[in-house]
């Protein structure tokens, strides 16, 4: 029940934002008591977290997954925005600005999270592009992976580009494509561009690794 | 006398940081009683306000003489390089890091002139890049431009690159290195790549131009 409540929750939050979404709300669309809910999270900052713990799971078992399998650090990194294009396409950008905003603890989980892996991992990918030759060897890998990683969050931020002015997937996909092309040797740009035009086989090889999720 | 108080104390600011200069230090130092500067200035805060815009006017003169001088989009970012350097050689990061957090009135001073100011510059820099065909014309001029704006700070923020780990001004030469080869057409790389082989150049025409701020 504990895992019924925790997805209907996610799935509300991702469409509607969370201030707006009641306990009332996820009681009613589940056909359960607010009792139920309350057995099994204290209240709604905990279960806040809960899904953004959850969701990080989620992200963090595909992004293994997917610099495992990727051939290479320029095709993990179309790959990784296959993946945010999917995920963000039904994201309500309040969802995030609420969490910001109105559950710090779990927003320092993000942060959390950030520093740990996602960090790391975007330390990985550059390093390995730089042994591939396909990012440039004079890339200063700790400054431009902390870019790389506040890049992510800026392009999340409402101070900075507004929602009304700006599609947060549009936004993460161009900051995306700028940091790559300003890393990359003259053979990875090459090799970037031809994946950035047949993104289709890429995003069928994602949905493939997505369907593994099920298993997870 | 106002002008003599302000100057010292940006001095003393700029070595020591803000926090550990106190009103009598910089009495001390200009051989003057603390009342003397209380009559031009009510309270370190006012101070601190006073000098963060007087430090603003200066930069903004020095960046509108080199977007007018300057031949083109990729010199000026070289010059702009070049004056950062400048300015930050001698700068203690805390510095920074205090006005942030001990005076929120002086740091909201900080954003309003990147907003109003360093956003509009940054855009007119891209948008004539793109015209002169060594921007690429696929650039989002309005997500890049804010995001070039947030590098500036990011490069700034203790949090992000720990001041014992990182120099400020490596980290900010390092990020608009990446920004220019991010957004350059091959034309535009040539360029860039050749001004920075020959920054002595620039250097120089560059003290010219701050050899002219004494008539501001």
């Amino acid at each position: 029940m504990r895992e019924r409540i925790l997805e209907k929750a996610q799935e509300l939050f991702f469409r509607f934002g969370v201030k707006s979404v009641t306990m009332d709300d996820i009681a009613r669309e589940l056909g359960i008591s607010k009792k139920t809910i309350y057995q099994h999270f204290e209240d709604k900052n905990s279960m806040v977290c809960a899904g953004v713990k959850h969701h990080f799971e989620c992200d963090h078992f595909i992004a293994e997954k997917i610099h495992n399998e990727a051939p290479n650090p320029i095709a993990e990194a179309v790959m990784g925005a296959e993946m945010m294009r999917q995920t963000m396409s039904g994201l309500n950008p309040s969802a995030i600005f609420d969490i910001k905003k109105y559950y710090p603890q779990a927003w320092d989980l993000f942060s959390q999270y950030k520093k740990e892996f996602v960090l790391d991992l975007i330390r990985k990918n550059i390093q390995k592009g730089i042994e591939m030759g396909l990012y440039r060897s004079n890339v200063n890998v700790e400054i431009i992976a902390r870019l790389r990683l506040e890049q992510i969050e800026m392009g999340l931020d409402p101070y900075i580009f507004p929602v009304g002015h700006f599609n947060p997937l549009d936004t993460q996909l161009e900051l995306l494509d700028h940091f790559l092309r300003g890393i990359v040797t003259p053979e990875g740009l090459e090799l970037y561009e031809e994946y950035t035009k047949t993104q289709l086989s890429v995003s069928i090889s994602l949905s493939a690794l997505l369907n593994t999720k099920s298993t997870y």
